[in-house]
Parts: C-alpha cells; structure tokens; sequence
C-alpha cells in the first residue's frame, strides 16, 4: 500500500492540485480503498426488500458517471413481472448448463458446484441497456470508436455497485445470458442493447476475497499489474 | 438529493447490513458522491509532473475493479517517447478533422472551437487495452456476452479515474482515434484491443459541470434518469 492511500497530504499541496474544487483528505481516500476491496460480485441475497428511495438514489449516483460526448446512453429497466423474471432465469439456466458442457475434468466439477448468479433470491432485479443512437450529445466523440456507448453504460453501472455497496447493498452482475433473448423477454426498444443484467439485494456476508478465489476457481494474478513502455 | 447521500444510517441497520465487513457511514458516502460529481473528463492540463508513486498507486487500485469470471483482462501502457505520443497526437487530429467535417451550421463552429483532449500538455499518457483471449478466469462467464472483457477494462478505468480525483489528478479520456492505428503505433500484441486512451496531471482548474456543457454543446438530459418498469 503506497502512502497515498494513507497518508495524509499537506494542506498546501491538496489547495494547489484541482483549484476551484473540493480535496479530498486520506481518510477518505484510504475508506475509498476499503469501498472497492470490499466490493464483490453478490450471489447470495437475503430476501430483505430494497427500499424505493435507496433504489431511486443508486439511479441518481449512476447518472453521474462519465459518457462519451456526455450522451448519457443508460437506459435502466426495473423487472418486477414473475413471467419475465422467470424467462430470464430460464436464459440464464440454458446459457449456464451449455457453459458447463465446455469443460472438462476438474474445472467441469468446480463449474457445476459454483453458484454463478443470485436471480432467484435478489429483490431487485435491474436490466441496464445502452442505446446505441442517443439524441444527446450529438454524436461527439463516438465516430471512430462506437463502443464508448457502451463503455459509458458499464460505467454508470459500476456507480450505481459502488454506491450499493457503500449503502450497505450488494450487486451481482450476470453475464451468462442470451442477449438478443434477454431483450425480446423484455421487450425494449431495437436501439437498445443488454450491457448488464443486475442482482441487488442486501447480502448474506460481505468479504473482500472474490468468490470464484474462494470457491478455488482461480487466484488473482499479479500479471495484468505489469506497466509495459512503449 | 436523498437522505442516503446525507443522513446516518441507525447503528443498528449498519451492523445488520453486510456481515462480516466494514460499514461506510454518512460523511464518507456524502464525499463519495462529492467525488461523483466532480470527476471530470479533464482536457486542461498544467504540465506539473506525476509522481511515479502515485502512478504506481492509480494501477494499483485499478487492479481492484470488478472483471468478468475474474479475469482481470487489462493491460496498461505508458505512453513515453515522443515519436509515439506524436504518432497518436497525428491519430487524434485526423480524426477529429474528419468528425468536424461531419457537422454542419452552429454545431460545425461550435465543435472547431471545443478543445477535445489534452494530448500536448498532459505529463501522463497511459493507453488502456483488453487482452481479449486472457488465460485468468478459465473462460468464466463470457461465454454468451465477450464484451464483458471490454467492460471490465472499462471499470478498471473508471476505478483508477475516481482514485486520481480523490488525489488531486484528472484524467481525460480520449475517444477520437483510430483504434487500429493507435494498436499499431504502440506495437501491442495483436490479442490486445485499445478500450481507452487517458491523459493524465493535474487539471488547471475544477467544475462540478461537464466541459461540453459549459462550452455550449449541450445540457445533461434527464429522460435517462427515468426508470422503465417490466
């Protein structure tokens, strides 16, 4: 841990580095550290309803996130109908099992045991979507890399997880779905695009070591760490 | 702004809320969301150094975001010798010609004036890749959705942008390039895929407002606020 995330800076370099601007002291920043190391993608939820104004304020946080031409692409879909919570199980279940079938030995009895997504005990279930022709912005900065549209969606996401979990909540980010199915299920408009599939609940126990490490899937690796110069 | 932003949570609900770890209280989400809202894509560079600490620290909290099947895809590039800063600097402006080209009326003089990166000035120049085939996370989860590996590099981004803002740092993200040109310009392997390119130093002044929409391009909107109900 270097001393930036825990030593406190001088008063005259934090009023010369963002002038105009609030600064932010190591107490903050060191809690900060705590938020993402205690993060987690949640698949165990207890069954404790989410009120409505938490909810309503992880929606205001997420649209502060950064948006490529300030085009806020995010489109946010609360689903609540049994039948279409229950088709994207169903997805999610096919996609899983056919996941499954393309591992072998060890890895395929460790894969069966995991538990990938907390769909049936969640509360909230939220579908986040990007739309890939927004009105605002104006087109800028997206010509010649389109997916920023998209990028800008999995930011305003990991907002909204990162303020959850400050809130005492937890999200789990299902990946293992169908797209084009997920979206005729629920029906959005043609423009719009599955970024992430949303559990939110309160969870049954927090921790700082991913579950995949836990459940002996994999180790974190200290490779992609490496700076490379160019 | 609702209470969760502002008011303590009772003692009693913290302890209840995530057993097991750490519970963050009302002062460090209000600075939370202080942080949200004065982030900024920053293009307005003074030409002060970066501590090569702190650069190792902003890797160091990146390597904390979340990553599909734990697969922790990212892979940073220091952007150092001239030729190919000056090689992605050409990138840029092509680009951005080609972009202005593509407005016409207010828009056309109301773009030819906006300053869309701080490339010149900024000490940092920190290219952000997916390594799309990564071998951590034995395929895990994307199976059905690849594109979460672009997304988890997105995040690890997104971490290391909010961390450089809780240092005193900005950091701008440049979107106007040719993503293959710049691929080959910094001589990346070709399973690499460039997800952002950053500027990073301390910014010359702070706002809680987007550049874009103080220049005039537009206003943030509010219908992306609106959450659909399925």
């Amino acid at each position: 841990m270097c001393h930036w995330g825990t030593e406190p800076m001088k008063r005259d370099d934090v009023g010369d580095q963002m002038p105009g601007g609030p600064s932010f002291d190591a107490r903050f920043r060191g809690q900060l550290t705590q938020l993402l190391r205690w993060r987690r993608d949640v698949r165990h939820f207890r069954r404790t309803p989410v009120e409505p104004a938490l909810l309503d304020h992880l929606l205001d946080q997420a649209c502060l996130a950064p948006s490529v031409g300030n085009s806020q692409p995010w489109r946010f879909v609360l689903v609540e109908s049994p039948a279409r919570r229950g088709a994207v199980i169903a997805n999610f279940e096919r996609c899983n099992r056919a996941a499954l079938a393309g591992y072998r030995g060890r890895f395929a009895k460790l894969y069966a045991r995991l538990k990938l997504a907390g769909l049936r005990e969640a509360p909230v279930h939220l579908a986040v979507f990007a739309e890939e022709k927004p009105v605002q912005g104006h087109g800028l900065g997206r010509a010649t890399m389109p997916e920023t549209v998209h990028y800008s969606v999995a930011l305003a996401i990991h907002t909204l997880w990162l303020t959850s979990r400050a809130c005492g909540l937890g999200v789990g980010w299902v990946s293992i779905v169908d797209r084009a199915q997920a979206e005729r299920a629920l029906e959005v408009p043609k423009t719009w695009r599955l970024v992430g599939y949303l559990c939110i609940g309160y969870a049954k126990q927090a921790s700082d070591v991913p579950e995949l490490e836990r459940a002996g899937w994999q180790a974190r690796g200290r490779a992609c760490r490496r700076l490379h110069r160019r």
